[in-house]
């Protein structure tokens, strides 16, 4: 059964993914407390990465800003593996985002914002979050762009 | 109002400026229960960045060392945003410094010391924190570090 | 006194060290409520760095991922000064894993796997955890791996 916030995300266009297996040995999210940590997120669909490269030189900023929106989406599919219902998120805590990026690229905020705008949507006032984004040298699989959330929840 | 910790930081020499407005979608800092998270902080100085560059090639260790100082100074303005007062802080948890680096460089421990050894003046024992250091390609708008922090709060 | 958790270690072959000296000024790991922080831990032995360089140039894949194991022992000892017993940790919640990478190595998820099996092994179910895995650029005192550990104790 789709959670109200599914039902909003679907109104947005946009659906929560089914969970995309990790690349390796550990888990989507671990709640504690409440507070629910998510793996870091790729953007992938259907569990495909359909763009890599460096952001500055493979990747323009654009580009990596979309698939930072991606990453939100996989990070509430990823919330929702260990907390059931995305409907029990208070608030969206901390975001970091990870840019893989030419040592010339200096806009990594611009291309998380990616990411930031689309909690701004979904939870409105609650979607407000402290954020870092930095640029790495490179990224699993050669993603443009990961990012781990840390969500509130009731 | 002065916090008593402003009137200490006052007595260095030191003082926590306006917050800097965020470089993008996000707010400076988020409480949840008892910790307060502060976004990646960059040693701007009333707004603006006025060093540049990777450590180690453009920017030397030293000069990187005191922009991590600024960086405290402006991740305690974020976090005074979303606790009212720094007063309330009990002890500082949690540091992790990026440092844009040239890949031969290998000192980012005695770059984030500035800012490690900045929060021991201010806090004494309750400033002594987990820390992570690390050189990343590249930082927003070239800033040679950015710095987050997590304190807990009462 | 060897915790329960230690002479498991043990059967396993492997040993928690003496906390290593943080290189700088920060202490090895805080507990907040019910959460330890682990600083970034380096795959140092009796102190000493052993293999440095980059991983896909220097270093190759599957020494990094022997590395990876290291940085869990050395962050159950870090983990060990803040709660006393590591019998008191009742589960992984967060790996944020650091590889020191070439340009070109996209593999950062197999070598982090080395500290996520090594954490399954120890503690089952509990070991568990959510991860990111990223390619930096450079780590300090060009060490190929870097790993922090957040656990949940009680």
């Amino acid at each position: 059964m789709m959670s109200e916030l599914e039902a909003r995300l679907a109104e947005l266009g946009l659906e929560v993914p089914a969970t995309s297996k990790p690349v390796a040995a550990y888990i989507p999210a671990v709640a504690s407390r409440n507070l629910v940590y998510t793996s870091g997120q790729l953007p992938m669909v259907h569990g495909v990465l359909g763009i890599t490269g460096k952001v500055g030189s493979e990747v323009d900023a654009d580009t990596a800003k979309l698939l930072a929106r991606t990453c939100v989406l996989n990070g509430l599919a990823a919330a929702r593996t260990a907390i059931g219902s995305l409907d029990r998120i208070t608030r969206v805590v901390k975001v970091v985002g990870f840019v893989a990026s030419d040592p010339s690229f200096t806009g990594q905020p611009g291309v998380i914002n990616g990411a930031s705008e689309l909690l701004g949507e979904i939870f409105g006032d609650a979607g407000a979050h402290a954020r870092s984004a930095v640029g790495v040298a490179v990224l699993p699989l050669d993603s443009p762009v990961e990012i781990e959330f840390v969500f509130e929840f009731a």
